[in-house]
């Protein structure tokens, strides 16, 4: 890279998602996954009989109703989603996939594929980062389901990328955490085992800023494809 | 952070709410909440019998006809709402969400939902922050009201991003009101207790500006989740 | 406030109404509030028996219809507006609300609330500070009318806030007539005390440069909600 | 005003008609104010038996056929424009009042109003300064004519701004001309005597470049209602 | 003038032809008069017994096949055009006003009035100067025909103003050419008249450069309304 | 011309198809000439008995498949093309072309005319240059066909300009090509002996880098009016 | 070339793909060229029994289910793609010619040509190089395929040019194995002999980083027009 970064700046390649950097790189699609990183995490797990989602959901002011902060959105029956980065935009996508699962369900009366309706939303992501005037969205979105009876785990990027995952954790402190995964996770992992390491993930990773009402836990068993989610209570059970 | 605020105002990445800043930041957003400051505070109560919002019209000109000044604003019957910072901006999304409560009484013949009311407005201020040209609505909604018999209080920020709260402030000495609030909130707190205590709240921040011609109380009963008004003497005998 | 007006100027953020200045200020708009006072004043009073629009139309060039210059624009029989500014601007915002007001005669067979006009011009002027490319409208109204018989006064601001008042200045020298007016107005003053007020009180202002011909005299009584207007001679009168 | 013109000039206020400068100004249509007067005049008057407009057509290429310079345009028979300044922006304006005007009479099988017409055009340029993109027109409008056998004269500024007159003048020269009519001008004047005077102060104020060639009259008598023109040997007559 | 042209080329008033300069200038719209001046030359006359245009087709490439370069071109049987500037630009106006003409010989089954053709031009030419992004036609044109067995020759000007000439230039050299017309065009001259004097003040201005194969000499006869040409051996002869 | 290039490029001139210098030059369309000259040339020959064109295709990849790097465009049965510059934005024009031939031999049941088909291509080029945003086409076309019976040859250029050739070449070495042809081009030249011609001025032109896979020769016959190719065999005979 | 790169940049020329440079380039273009070579690499082969694409997914992280970073697509049965670049990109491309095969399989019951489908892609790429405000496709696409029984190997470039090859690579590295593919493919090769040969290119150019879990192979046989995959046992045999 021949110019440096300070003078790319300068020279305004940065001010927009639709210009290359004479390196090739869209620098505000660089930013907007910054500010994915400003975001609390949220870490999910395909297991041997279902999908887990544990969100944290950050040191709220005590006068916030601690469920209305929930990380973890219900998109389906059998398909949830979290987000990190801003979850005023990450509201806008939920709403819009949320509509897609109903509208499978009405025409075809079987529930939605879970790669389709992570496929859905990142069409929109990349269409913000290549028309004129919009920004990307702020966010990276993750999405967990039952696809006929598999356990399916899927991350969004900013350029509208997705892939699918074994485990994965999008936000905050998010390279440490995918070293703790990479070294602990085990494909073989139950619904139950991957919450219980997601919560000491977090217990680790938060250290004294640790506390069972940040986490919100959501878990999908492949037998019933229904969404659940563990109480406060729970939760500090398993630590 | 490499580059100071300064620095990126030189740089120009505060002129758009459509640009991320190298470090993930979209300041034309951040700036907008500074408008929020800008406008005096209400303070809003969830209580075990209703809602109660107490908002500060500030020192007005005496030709001013005070009822004209309010700042609670009913939406529906069941639901009100206040705001802070630039309140012609509050009125469109205002006249929007009365518009919508009375599309579902119509369509539905119930009343709705107050979570349905704050997401409808925050998903409109969302738009604002992402699309070319315009620029974010420059107020922070409150929310108050029943649903299903229990109290609710919701409030927006620029972004589109909205919570549930116990008790929350929006506006001018919102950090100070703030900490009053978590110190003598309590969750069982009734109607009449928590007008009390939000007029004695603006009567210590106000001082000498105190007046209670400025203040404006409205609360909703769960029992007959009907918005009344106090008048200007009801609030005197309450200092 | 940390950096001074100039700095705003020399960085931008002064130059669209769809940009707040880092001290979330919104910085067309107040200039569009000096335009307001580089215009010709009006004085507005709500009476005990009607209301009354006293308008300064300016030393004009001689060779002017004086009545072409008249201020107090009819918008209906019961309601009246004067304004302060950009004419044209002001000519737009009259034309929209005079057919709003044949609207709704038309439709509901009744005359239009007062307060419902305003609102509707308002609207419109809030627009067009959020929207691109296009700038606020540099004019503040005032309009005055009989709503179910009671008298009513509102002015709007360049933002699109608009407030009820009792007595009321916009335009030139806005401050000293809005002190005289606090000092002066009682709100049990007729209309006939009021015009008496309101004539005297630009004698007082305008000194030398008073000459009835600039005046333009509108007021409605409530029993007969009917715009009237007065002569030059009967304003001579009252000198 | 802080800022002197030079400095808005530096930073840009005078850009784009949708912008204010701090001080409440819209310099580009102070600018377009001035291409205005770059183009030769027009005098119009409002007399007891009709009314007169006298057009400067300059000095032109002696090859250019003369009658196809004249700048007194019909707009209906008992209506009749002249323009100084961008003479193509002015035919765009002609062309649409001219429609205008036989639509109302193909509507209503009347004339239609002179009032009606110079607000149709005035509230096109009001358009025209407050939308994104354009250009205000670098016209000013004179337009006179008879209305239920009245005589009426007015004129339109770069605003949209318009007002009656009894005389009155635009383009270059106007300031001299205007304080000749101020002196001169008297209401009782009649049709033939009116173009005695405005012939002569042409006359007067072009000196050695006064030649009969440039003069275009017209006039409409109340009686008749019907545009009338001077030949160049009836204006010589006059001299 | 108090700004000088280099100080307005600095100062960016000059980018955009919907800009005026402070001193009421349209820069965009007078830099395009120069890019007509860069064209060659075309010569109109107005004659006795019908309308001549002579054009300069200049000295082409000997490859060109040279009626593809002509200069003039029939509208209608009774209009020619000819055209000094962007030549592409050109055609497009000439393609509209062709299919303009056969409109009205369809709808009314008459030949189109010359002077309504060369309006619908200019009317085009005024709008490229007043809207946002497009550019004005580079493009002067010269349109000459009977109307209702009357010559008639007009020429358009950028702005979209037109005039109509008893002989005319467009394009390079138009000064010394005026000049030149000035002096030798009498208005009783014939066709044949024209046709000779507009090709010696061809052979006289070009000089050396002078060449029969670079004229296109175009005519159309009162008598008939039918655009005729010379070969090159007929424009020899004239020489 | 009072201002050297490189100021006009610090000044800006150049960045907009839509702007032009302040001496009259639209300096985008200038550049995107220069685009043409990057592309490898073609040359076009009208012959006694036809109309040829031979491409040159450049020193491609051994890997491309030869025939699919062919710049001769079949657009209709009795018409091809070809190109320089930027071979997508030619393809986009081809496309179109292709699509209108067939359209007019649908509707008209007869083979369109040459020069119909270079306008329409032109004709887009045209607004290509003057609406806003958009670039000009960075490519020159060559047309050949048989109109009638007739060998006819067009060449546009970026402005949207046309004109049709006895012999003509595009792109790369223009210049030089171009003093071949006018030496050695005679106007009775067989479709054989164009063929030979250009073959061998490519040779010359080329040199070291000539090789007979480069070329690219088509040909219609007047007789047949069918587009044929000489195979690379074919073309080596010739050498 | 007169002005440096650095030149090009400080003035703009690169700030979007509707700007020639001085030079003629359009250097967006350029740079987005330089983004797919920052993608892995595909291999392409057209081989005597079928084609066949190889693609490097990368190193990924261990925790992506490794199929799901496939990039071999499947546009129809008998056509298949790849992407290098931004993979995002190539997947709106690739979701459009899908509906393209399928909708030309519904409309004429035959599968679609391979060209056409490259066209199609190819026609939408041109499109983002010419229209304001969006930006190019960062992404170079290569579909193989069969068309009527006969194996076809494409590759298109950024501006949206495309050409047919024997065998070729897009991405990182793409010169060197280039020379690589020039060296050692043969015509005659089947695609069993094509698989090892691009198997062990990547082994030769990735060295140490190489794995046969990076590697996807897709090829489809002339003789069942049907894509099939390798499995990584089945890769890892031929190393």
């Amino acid at each position: 890279m021949e110019i440096p970064d300070m003078q790319h700046q300068v020279m305004g390649y940065d001010r927009s998602a639709t210009m290359f950097s004479p390196d090739g790189h869209i620098l505000q699609v660089e930013y907007a996954e910054k500010t994915v990183r400003l975001g609390t995490a949220s870490i999910g797990f395909s297991c041997s009989d279902g999908v887990v989602i544990i969100a944290d959901k950050g040191v709220k002011d005590k006068l916030i109703v601690n469920e209305s902060a929930d990380k973890i959105y219900e998109i389906d029956g059998h398909i949830m989603a979290s987000a990190a980065g801003i979850l005023s935009d990450a509201r806008l996508l939920v709403n819009h996939i949320r509509v897609n699962a109903q509208q499978h369900r009405v025409t075809y009366d079987t529930p939605v594929d879970v790669e389709s309706i992570i496929r859905e939303a990142a069409d929109i992501k990349q269409q913000y980062t290549q028309h004129p005037g919009i920004r990307p969205f702020g966010v990276s979105l993750m999405i967990a389901g039952i696809s006929d009876g598999v356990p399916r785990l899927y991350t969004s990027e900013i350029t509208g990328n997705y892939l699918e995952y074994t485990a994965n954790v999008i936000g905050k402190n998010d390279d440490r955490i995918k070293e703790i995964l990479i070294e602990k996770y085990r494909e073989d992992v139950s619904v139950d085992g991957a919450i219980k390491l997601g919560v000491n993930i977090f217990k680790d990773v938060l250290g004294d800023k640790f506390d069972a009402r940040r986490l919100n836990v959501g878990f999908i068993k492949s037998k019933n494809a229904k969404l659940e989610k563990l109480s406060k209570e729970e939760i500090e059970k398993l630590i």
